[in-house]
């Protein structure tokens, strides 16, 4: 069995949704990291908690309102400038260094990214970020109004790209969307981009109470949902060698 | 419009799931608050996670799981019997103290629980703390096999005590559930047990870094999904003047 599609979580996977923390740092020194923690932590739960009550809004919305959460709770008080300068950061993500090597040498393959955000937030992304050119589709779950891990929004996959489930391999960091895209059906590498001695060394060094250990122990390691990833690597640029090795 | 019924959420609304803390802390000495931290969260994280992946398990093994993947990421060894005795404590949660008397207070009206619990779980939970002589129901969300805040879930207090939404008045300390609940169409009255002063002190207090805080920061505070509960109380002593003021 080969693999035709290679299709990308964005958030955490091609993107590094940790290099907010620089202008929420700017914006609020001293709680640049727990700003962008915390926020992270509440914008997925939104995505749940919405599909859960059938009141989907697109992510631009959660995105938006887990921030105004996140600086609330934190008693934060800011300008709409600054949080509109934070918001534009999420449409200037960095990409992870590896990712364009990565893509470009399995450009004989259909590549796509599968992603929770919102059309608009994903076209200026991947444009900002010059992946446009390399993609073949960049796949919104907005038309399920449903986020990921509803098999809702897996289906997109093969209804966008028209190859079945066990001809795609499908990447993320994201542990629940590993596990997800496991339930659902499709081949699924998960990127360990906190290995479990990383954790283990994040708490030995009395580093427990710090609030990024305390991320790493809930967003980090993988789930146990009883949904094993047939792959782990640790890097986007041990895609390619994979990828051909399931192409022979 | 009268209130008929009062259901009440379980686990953080009647009985204190901190309470756990004295079990984890003597397990594991200086680990006992962020034990129970990450695990309520990812609990939590299950039962959003399962329900969309409609990967549905019970309670019990949902707190296990998330159990077993806390202990492990923070790297913390253990014998099946420390697991057992903390996964014991769960049937033996301490009420909060002004629970009895609010309950004895409204026992004119139908009373009961609505939890995410298992049917055996909640079964030994209502009678080691002596409510199961006080409840006329106590219903567990698993004949519908999908977890609260899913709509389904609310579905059950009309079918079980026969009491249409808007004659039932709901409580929970969990945002995300006086929300879900709002969302179905129920009266809420959401319990506020960490201020927005107690928050803000416990940033302003240089303990930004400690665990706690951030647990308060991702767990405590009503939620932006636009779904106001109807009442802020700060505690279940508030509700017997309340229902009857509803009464009237």
């Amino acid at each position: 069995m080969s693999i035709k599609a290679v299709v990308f979580d964005a958030y955490g996977t091609l993107y590094d949704i940790q290099s907010v923390a620089s202008v929420t740092e700017q914006a609020f020194p001293g709680y640049g990291e727990i700003i962008t923690q915390v926020w992270r932590i509440k914008q997925l739960e939104y995505t749940w908690l919405r599909s859960l009550m059938r009141r989907y809004v697109d992510f631009s919305v959660v995105t938006r309102e887990s921030l105004a959460y996140t600086l609330r709770c934190l008693g934060l008080k800011h300008d709409e400038q600054a949080f509109a300068r934070i918001m534009d950061k999420y449409l200037h993500l960095d990409l992870y260094p590896d990712a364009l090597d990565a893509l470009a040498a399995m450009k004989d393959l259909k590549l796509a990214i599968l992603s929770n955000g919102s059309p608009d937030m994903l076209h200026a992304l991947v444009k900002n970020s010059g992946l446009d050119r390399m993609l073949d589709a960049t796949i919104s779950i907005d038309s399920r109004k449903i986020f990921k891990p509803s098999p809702d929004a897996y289906t997109l996959i093969e209804s966008t790209l028209g190859i079945p489930p066990h001809e795609v391999l499908f990447i993320s960091s994201n542990p629940w969307d590993a596990s997800g895209a496991k339930a659902f059906g499709l081949n699924v590498a998960w990127i360990e981009r906190v290995t479990p001695q990383a954790m283990a060394q994040a708490c030995a060094e009395n580093d427990l109470v710090s609030p990024l250990t305390m991320f790493k122990a809930i967003r980090t390691q993988m789930d146990e949902l009883g949904l094993e990833p047939d792959y782990r690597i640790h890097a986007l640029a041990e895609l390619p060698d994979l990828v051909s090795s399931r192409k022979s």
